[in-house]
């Protein structure tokens, strides 16, 4: 008797497995509980790779929830890191060492560099980036105002100037709902020459993640760049219907690769 | 002391209790965990009658999880099924007779039989839905695109060859979203004129099961039908929404209704 | 080491904590399970005041969960009464008393008077809060259709009436989604001359419950009427979101006070 896992070759091919270095999926967590977390990685954990606490979220949390989350989370193979308009509070108040310090000894493992919100100066975001690379930190960066399309050239240029500065990946902005910022139109569609302007100036395409909050967005970009494109902003309860995009077993992807398959 | 439950008169009347034949529920189920799906039943199970393993997704849970969700489901009195997507695959790879095995082995209650995404023969479907119900199971079957309007007559001439082939019920496509498909237009409303041709060449009604994921169509087709339609891809935390919809709890349905409450 | 709630200032400042009588939080409870429930309350109940179980749903329940789940619910601070349309349909079907007294002896610690659906005569309202009072209930009251916009000021002369009556709080309908209803325009946004109208009929707006499910309705109203604000209809997943709205932790009104915080 076959497994049922196996019962099918998936129509798209080339999809990694943890741990995994390209094809990542990043999860928004706007305040899943404990028990919702456990239940959530128990039968999808194998397609987790980042967990954002979204926002200033997890300082708002009942006593000694964060701390068992984190403990939690980390047991699944998954970096965990705090939503990047917090660090940039605490940037903004002067206390980004305290905030580095305090977060690696509850067990975050990575943090998130931006100025979605708030304006930060190239070289106060260069040294934050090292700064936390020194604290043991995986560190992500974040290109994009979250209201606006910014020149797209400026964000490849800011994205080649983090990798330099050694960030582990580069966030491209899409935001909760995916519409109207960065590469998206106000409908979430990809606005093609923005896209095709931003991939001219960044080298390593693997070390670019995308937030693409809507289906249509991750099928797009899937189909695009292959199952193993870094997608982010992902909501939980959608998690293993992206991995379906991911491998074919759906309709949007299945329908496009079909010609690929049979 | 009176019962909560009987404290009113539920305005819409005529809603059937489980077990049923008519007025079925079937979820969408993206994903649920095992704590999630248990504490969904202990409050709604009364209240849904099939449950779908959306897409492919059942092929992509954490070790063991799928075989637990099967026995959980079913402990309800709640027939378990894949999605139609993860069955297209296997035909189209020539795995028919091994899938429907390996899903009966592990429980499974139903198939789905669709073409939603590939295409299939009329012969081929046809020996699909009869090996299904040889080996045991119950058999849905899935009329409608994924992608753009069909005739509306093909979908019931399709309907009608697979009741004769011994379907349980014939599936109106929707979608997760319910726009621009089948008998909706892209804002999700009944487009009228293919609803009637539609309704002209289907015999028993009550062997229909409409896929309605927005509000306003499960509110439309209430209406329309009364509280004992059977309604497909209802997303899990809808389940008691529209369930107070069909028995007039909740304003809309009420609102239409209420010339023949009082 | 600091811990992580005090890592940062809060932007804005000025948000009360529990027991609070302003800034008060209303969740929309369409159906939570048990353990659902009680993971919420767990990561986020310090920031819950009242939560309603929507519409007609509580008397849709599995044998035994209504009774748990209340007094799950009331061991975090928490009102919790049912939804305006089981009343609604109670009064119409002249069982008000019974109502009160089997939800009084469940331990529901509000209920909620409106006319959102059906008809309601002004005195049988207004008999219908002193009676609520009388049976010690804190009492909810909610102006607006659920179709339509009425005049504000009928709407304003109404929440004056309530009060009078002896209601704790006015509720300012708006619905599930937030879209073309009593202050809201059909894309969810603030009708400012409507607004206007309204607040210039009411004396005390910390007795004003503006029901704002979208993002960028809280959003809008925080920043009109500062942190402390109430606000109902918020889905159970947005409740942390929200609250870093409030305290400025959130892109959208940390941008928007960011003058006043540096």
């Amino acid at each position: 008797m076959e497994s049922w896992r196996e019962m099918v070759a998936f129509p798209l091919t080339g999809r990694s497995r943890k741990p995994r270095t390209r094809g990542l999926t990043m999860v928004l967590d706007k305040g899943l509980g404990l028990g919702e977390t456990k239940d959530l990685l128990d039968i999808a954990g194998d397609h987790v790779d980042l967990l954002k606490l979204g926002f200033g979220t997890s300082a708002l949390y009942g006593d000694g929830i964060l701390q068992e989350k984190i403990n939690l989370v980390r047991r699944y193979g998954i970096d965990i890191y705090p939503g990047g308009t917090f660090m940039e509070v605490a940037i903004a108040q002067g206390r980004l060492l305290p905030f580095l310090r305090t977060a690696r000894q509850l067990g975050f493992t990575a943090v998130e560099v931006s100025d979605g919100t708030l304006f930060l100066d190239a070289e106060v975001r260069r040294e934050a980036i090292i700064l936390a690379l020194e604290n043991g930190f995986k560190v992500l960066t974040e290109v994009g105002k979250k209201h606006g399309h910014p020149n797209c050239l400026d964000l490849a240029r800011q994205a080649k100037l983090d990798i330099k500065a050694g960030a582990s990946w580069v966030i491209v902005e899409g935001r909760e709902f995916g519409r109207d910022v960065t590469v998206y139109d106000g409908n979430g569609r990809v606005r093609e020459e923005l896209l095709a302007l931003f991939l001219e100036c960044v080298e390593d395409q693997n070390l670019i993640i995308w937030e693409a909050p809507l289906k249509d967005q991750q099928e797009e970009l899937i189909v695009r760049f292959g199952p193993d494109v870094n997608l982010g902003n992902i909501a939980p309860q959608e998690l293993l219907s992206l991995e379906a995009l991911r491998v074919g077993l759906r309709g949007d992807t299945l329908r496009r690769c079909y010609q690929r398959m049979v």
